[in-house]
């Protein structure tokens, strides 16, 4: 093992909530024995999605076996589209069909929406039993399986009903990315890059040195940009768990981003390409408000082209843009915190109405290159 | 107004989470005011059922508006067949067309099943608004309102489904259960008396000094002991928020209650009666098990005879006893934390398993005076 390939641990300090995220290459075997260590429970429930199960649920059920927990596999249906009340309660009766109780650990191995769904059950039932992440997608990876936000959508919109509910650890083996398509790949390397560029330019500049072979998975570029994109986020939720302030900052990108997947559709689009199109849109205005210097903008949209990823959103009347950001949730009265860069490693929340964040140019439709 | 109908405060101490129960007679009025100092809300969202929304709702909707804050009011089912996740599902989209944001309040208004319900919905919606409760049964006053516990059923289990979601406050105004029916008092009452006997003798003296007066709601005897009682649910509460170890006592007498409601069905027998049974039976085991002095037990069952409570267990085969004791989801792996009486005022839990709560007898029924 080359010394880029050491196992690495960043921990999310939040008291006696604290947990540690581990990464390393080829670690899944090892997760059964951190899982008992860290959770004491008698028996784990691991839950997937049936690809990313048949693949890896076997290694980490025998795992979880040889280190004396009792074992139950359910699979969920794939997909965002599958995180609703209707499947958490599916899920809760086979929670109790298994027998879980209060001794039993609920382990997410899978993408964001897996997680998100178990990471609910596990927030609820029984009024709340220990919770383990371990992600197979480079997005769940850096951002979903950190921080505790688990959550079902409504028919209304998206993450509607949820928790915050932390897990006891994450446990990150990128060997496990090998089977994601080369899309998904870009999608979530977008909130690497989302990560960089709100908190530290000199990690941007990494990722700009390695752009290619990060979208290639070489793990020697890949290791230590993970393991600084789970560093910043978790520095982020140590520091406001509840997202009262500093939290707010890792929706860069995402006010659009939610609004571009409400117009678009969620099967159309993945998460990570609207926050590709979100945090180029953001940059841009960031511009053109006098927040960030001329360039910054440039300079992000050349980073997320060169990992294939989309930066201009995508053509609606900007009435319908105006619509979709009133079903974001994070508004509270009529202004919406809106995340602008001050530069590249740099972000602040600022207070914008809708039509602030959106202004109107001839035609009415939402420009790529805002007019002001 | 006398001296004995002070306006009483009773402090739950949770660090950041900590929160004030307000006691008076004749006080809903005030409630606006309260809710919009500890809450900051801008709008609340009051729940209740039909018959208490149309005595009371009035009143408490008028005094949130004159407080400055825009007001929703939605009825839901009443009892505890209404506490499930479809009736949560339908709460939440009410939530949603209110526009109900960060910045609402969810505000109980009625018994511990519209608070468990509405507290279930407050704790999830939007990942946890702020909630308040306003208990108008003297069960929920002294028990289900106070400590966080929300939750929902599910066909196989009661409260299988919730969180620990703690209100901003608690505002008890005596003056509602005038509306309350006499068994509906009693079965409340019940939990007045199992405070007393599992931590304060003093306190169980005055019931039995006082207990008809109680049950005739004398405001000069009530709001004393309601104080009493939310004071030892608070200071225990206080001192373990999760149920990991002392919150347990507060499980006197639930452990049969849970299977007498199981296997009577809940619309027939009220939660106090069933806790009335547990109680009389736990006492009666506490002192076949020497934990208990002879005498305790009687002593008990004189109390919660004269308020009509009911002290022997319905009559069904111990083997139904046994399996709906599993169904409890207080168990982990085998054995029941137990929770026996060391005298009045005392208790202990003791890990038994179901069988040892439960010991055999000729017939294998289920016996009020059990023989060991």
């Amino acid at each position: 093992m080359t010394p880029a390939l050491r196992p690495r641990t960043v921990e999310v300090c939040l008291g006696e909530r604290s947990y540690p995220i581990y990464l390393g290459a080829g670690t899944l075997a090892a997760a059964g024995d951190a899982i008992a260590r860290h959770t004491k429970a008698s028996h784990a429930v691991v839950v997937s999605v049936a690809g990313v199960g048949r693949r890896y649920a076997g290694t980490l059920l025998r795992s979880l076996r040889q280190a004396g927990l009792r074992t139950t596999r359910i699979d969920v249906p794939d997909g965002d589209a599958a995180k609703t009340l209707r499947q958490a309660a599916r899920l809760y009766e086979r929670l109790l069909a298994s027998h879980a109780d209060r001794g039993s650990v609920v382990v997410a191995l899978g993408g964001g929406a897996v997680g998100d769904l178990a990471g609910f059950a596990a927030a609820t039932y029984l009024r709340g039993v220990a919770f383990v992440q371990v992600p197979t997608t480079i997005l769940a990876m850096v951002d979903a399986s950190i921080g505790g936000k688990v959550a079902v959508n409504l028919p209304r919109g998206k993450n509607l009903i949820g928790a915050f509910h932390q897990p006891r650890l994450v446990w990150i083996d990128v060997a496990t990315l090998r089977s994601l398509p080369l899309r998904a790949r870009a999608a979530g390397l977008a909130e690497v890059v989302k990560a960089a560029a709100i908190r530290d330019a000199g990690f941007f500049g990494d990722l700009e040195r390695d752009a290619e072979r990060l979208l290639a998975l070489d793990d020697v570029a890949l290791l230590p940009a993970l393991e600084r994109a789970c560093a910043i986020k978790a520095e982020i939720v140590s520091r406001d768990e509840r997202e009262e302030g500093l939290r707010m900052l890792l929706n860069f990108g995402h006010t659009l981003a939610h609004a571009v997947e409400f117009l678009m559709g969620y099967r159309k689009v993945l998460h990570g390409e609207a926050v590709s199109m979100g945090m180029a849109f953001a940059a841009r205005r960031s511009e053109q408000l006098g927040c960030a210097p001329a360039g910054t903008a440039a300079r992000l949209c050349a980073l997320l082209e060169r990992l294939g990823l989309p930066t201009e959103l995508p053509d609606r009347p900007r009435s319908a843009y105006l619509a979709a950001l009133k079903v974001d949730k994070k508004r509270r009265d009529t202004r919406i915190h809106y995340i602008v860069l001050r530069g590249i490693g740099r972000a602040e929340a600022v207070p914008l109405t809708a039509a602030e964040i959106l202004p109107a140019r001839a035609g009415g439709r939402v420009p790529g290159e805002v007019e002001v």
